[in-house]
């Protein structure tokens, strides 16, 4: 009778082993998608960000008496600081993340002090990546908008490819950044069940 | 002898319990200690560029002829979008602050699920004052600087009273936004060492 006590304590307990290892394989593998999922998103707006070039012909008048002259006007990323900034950055969180995918898959086990510095340095990914968006958001908002209080003209009525594609790579990144957000809370999640 | 032994573990157990509530309680201290500090922060970040604004009298010239004119020009904080999301979010982030003080002085235990509960929204809010000051660097970058591959004159050189409290405001959001991420850490060590 003792022995089918133990034997059964010692079944629900294996069970609740079985289920814990079940749980942590799942949070394993949620973990590496997002990371896969950060690594292609912040990626995919580097390159979309990193190859924005648009040539227009515009038209420029130098005298009244003259007809206006055909003058290419070229935009590129680095002419503004911010793309700059967030090239650099999403390039970073990108770089970070392949980095991530390789050590979470050699550390199959879930070492907790690992577990740790992710949630550190993806913390600062977030920090980082939110921080270009808002840079690059705030120019691209301007030259969408203009601002007649400070004088400065919008300039995506002429440019208008190059700020699309502009928009195009803050949704790319926005969405690594988030993937970049759930990854400290499965983080969490995890640290919590241990 | 047995019982002298049950009774050293029996001690040592003790002990490590008594260090680990003194841990707990240093920890809880800690975090409501940065609580504070973002609260304090972010209410200064929020004032500082709240009251921003500047009247400066600029010469106009309507004709050539005619002598420049004396006008008034103000810069106000509201006329710029980005100074607007910087002022929500910074409002927004101290709201939830002394929110959380409140919470975290009301369950002194350090309940687990509050603990995950305050390590999202510290996360959420690191994302948003980031992504504010990102926006209002970068506006404030050009008008620092302005750029001519755009044909935005900087305004600094004018409005420079304005221009410095903002930036003030900047270091000031900084510096609470870095407190948001170290309660994310705390909380992650806390976690991690229950």
């Amino acid at each position: 009778m003792e022995n089918q006590n133990k034997g059964s304590i010692g079944g629900v307990e294996g069970g609740k082993e079985v289920t814990m290892v079940g749980k942590l394989k799942s949070k394993g593998a949620c973990d590496l998608l997002l990371r896969l999922l950060a690594l292609v998103l912040t990626l995919s707006a580097t390159i979309v960000l990193g190859v924005d070039k648009q040539t227009k012909i515009v038209q420029l008048k130098i005298a009244p008496s003259l007809p206006p002259l055909d003058v290419p006007a070229t935009a590129k990323w680095h002419y503004l600081s911010a793309c700059v900034f967030f090239v650099v950055s999403n390039a970073i969180a990108c770089a970070y993340a392949a980095l991530s995918v390789l050590l979470s898959v050699a550390n199959r086990g879930g070492k907790k002090g690992l577990g740790m510095l992710f949630v550190i340095l993806d913390t600062l990914m977030v920090a980082l990546l939110f921080s270009s968006i808002g840079a690059t958001g705030s120019i691209g908002v301007m030259g969408y908008q203009g601002n007649s209080h400070v004088q400065w003209n919008k300039v995506c009525n002429v440019f208008g490819k190059f700020c699309n594609q502009v928009a195009a790579s803050l949704v790319l990144s926005f969405l690594g950044s988030i993937a970049f957000m759930l990854l400290v809370m499965v983080a969490t999640l995890r640290l919590h069940q241990k």
